[in-house]
Parts: structure tokens; sequence; C-alpha cells
């Protein structure tokens, strides 16, 4: 069994969090998969998916850490080309990943209490993003 | 096919690295899948698994490493609402992340020769650990 | 439906990144599958693959900076071991990860305009590199 959904986001900002955890487990819900696996897929180069503990510390945390890593303003070969301002976003994007892949049982993405999925906007400009949501397994418990 | 287990591991401090690789092995012999994936999840957002070297010099430079990274004592907001001097904890262990798939060829997990399955612990404190293994595919050859 | 494939690469420094989009939707197109998920994994601990803008300023800036995060020639253990003087790509190679899933729609791998599949090559040395290429899901459209 296959299932396949789209979430759509507005961002508005470098540093954006949304909490994808309630609308992950909806799809899984709708796709009848009782154990398996769902997979997460930002589309585009300058946004990431992952999991945290989704709370106001953390998605402060998260963003300011990265740009401390890697930096707005440094040198980078990417702005030669482009001149966009956002070769830090293309590289913290990178570093983080555009995808996860969460387990799938009892009809439910397993996860931690304190664990939700999250997704990041790395890119310096209000986008409008496209979250692709895949699940695969069977529609009852796992055997054994 | 879709099988699922649970690995349960005691941790004891942070930094800690255990090698999984033999035992995500057995749970892919007892799957019965011949060709596929594997899937191996830490519940929780203090953990990570992932794949290296497992030698001792790595599992001392690897965790040091996102010490210096990702430093313990900083100032980070999650500690303003928590007080649990873990935020370096989360923020590591999101950075790494929480998941890894591997093929699966030949009823084994297809891995190099000095590639391991490692989980590390990035929490301050022991914790009781749970990794989900899910294994999916084929009980033969893949097609063609 | 299961199908696996193998992609050899043949690297000859650090920091070279090759672009495995095409080859990867051809993996995909052979598999027959039109909704799903395609796996790609570097086997060994010292490359890695994730997404990028595939572009010449961002091929010269992704290495560099995982140098500069995690950089040759500083102390680490693993050099006490075997002296071979690529702890720091065994790191960067941790840290990116071996494994990257996209999701698979219309039979072909669904990615961003400017978002392409990287391998990245970590090791100080010539490699010949195996990447495996799984491609699981159903010979039609997602239901429902």
């Amino acid at each position: 069994m296959v299932h396949q959904e789209e979430i759509r986001l507005h961002t508005t900002r470098a540093g954006q969090m949304h909490d994808l955890t309630d609308q992950v487990a909806g799809i899984v819900a709708r796709s009848g998969v009782q154990t398996g696996l769902v997979h997460i897929f930002n589309v585009g180069s300058t946004a990431a998916v992952g999991t945290i503990e989704f709370e106001p510390g953390l998605q402060a945390d998260l963003p300011r850490e990265l740009n401390r890593l890697l930096p707005p303003g440094r040198h980078y070969d990417h702005e030669q080309t482009w001149h966009d301002g956002n070769a830090h976003s293309h590289l913290q994007a990178t570093l983080l990943g555009p995808a996860l892949t969460v387990p799938v049982r009892n009809g439910r993405p397993l996860l931690g209490t304190w664990q939700q999925i999250f997704h990041l906007e790395c890119d310096i400009k209000p986008r409008e993003r496209r979250v692709v949501v895949t699940v695969m397994g069977e529609p009852g418990p796992a055997k054994p």
C-alpha cells in the first residue's frame, strides 16, 4: 500500500518553524496503513524537515545556531553567480536535509512524547512550500 | 512485506555510542526480506542514529566535535523554559537526525566493510532508549 | 514492487561532487514504480549524499564550509589508531549522512526545479564508490 499527499505551507521569514506532526498523523490515518513508514520531504533546496521538541525555546535556538555555524553575510561562491543573498540558506538546508522517515505503528507515526516533526524555512524571503508525505506499509499489525 | 521490532538500550552518559549493526542484521534476517530497505529510528528528541566506522577513535571524536559545534553551557532559549541543561543535546540530535535507512540485499543490510550503524546518546543523564527497526521489501531477489 | 540497482562512481579528490539526479531518474523509470519512494545510499563511511542546487558556486561552498566546521589537520583520536589523515572525512560524512530518500510520483523522483541529488566525496584520495538505489512502490497512481 502506498498513499501520497501534499502539505502546503506559506512561510514568512528565515528561521520560521512549523509543527507538521498533526497533519502527518492525519495523512497516516487516511492512508489506512497500520504498520510501515511515513516519509516527509520538502520540495526545494532552501528548507528542511526533521524532529525536535517543538517549544518556543528550541524554535529560537535551532535557526540561531544554524546561523552561527553557517552565517549569512560571509563570502560564498554561490553569491558570485546569483547575488541573491541566500547561499547560507542552501547550506543550512543541505546540512539538516530535506527528508525524514518515521515508523508507523497502530496507524500512527511512532514518535516520543516530546518529539515533533518540524519544517524549517531557511530562505530569506517568504515562500510557498510543498511538503510531500508518502505512507507505505500494511493495513494490519506487523508480522509476527 | 513489513516487519517491525524494537531494540532497547540503556545509556549511561552523554556521548555514549552503541553499535547496532548486528542487532539490525538479526532483525532483517528474521523479517524474511531479501531485497528492500531497513529503517532505524530513535524514539525521542535527544539521541541520534547514523553510520560510522565504529572504532574507539571516532567514538571519542564524534561527540567531542559535536560538543565543539553545539556546546553545553552556552546561552540557549530552551534553558529559559526548562532549566534542564540539555538544550545542546536537543540541537545535536536534531542536526544528526533520529533516522537512518539502509538498503537490504540478499537478506542483509548492505553496508561497507568499515561502515557500522550507531546510536549516539546526546542527553546528559542515563536514558532507557527505544530504537524502532522497520524492514520493508520482498522475499526474493530484486527484479530484474 | 522493489527494484534495486547500483551506480558506480570514480572519485578523484576530497570535496568532489557528482550530480546523480539523471541516473536516479533512469533507475526509477526502469523500475516501473509510478508512486512510492526512491532511496539513495553511499556504501562506505567517508562519502555522503543529499540534495542541493547543483551549480558551481555551491559545489565549492559545501566542501569548503564542511572543512571549516570539521577541519583536516586538527587532533582527532581516529588518527592515533590509523594515521591515515581522514578523520575529518569520516566526521563530515557522518554529519551529512550516507542516505537520502525522495518521493516518486508519475514515475519520476519528485524534486524542486533547483534541487538535485548529489554525491560528495569526503575522503582524501581517489575512491571507487558504490551508490545503491532502491525503488519501492506501486505501478499506478497513489490511492485515492
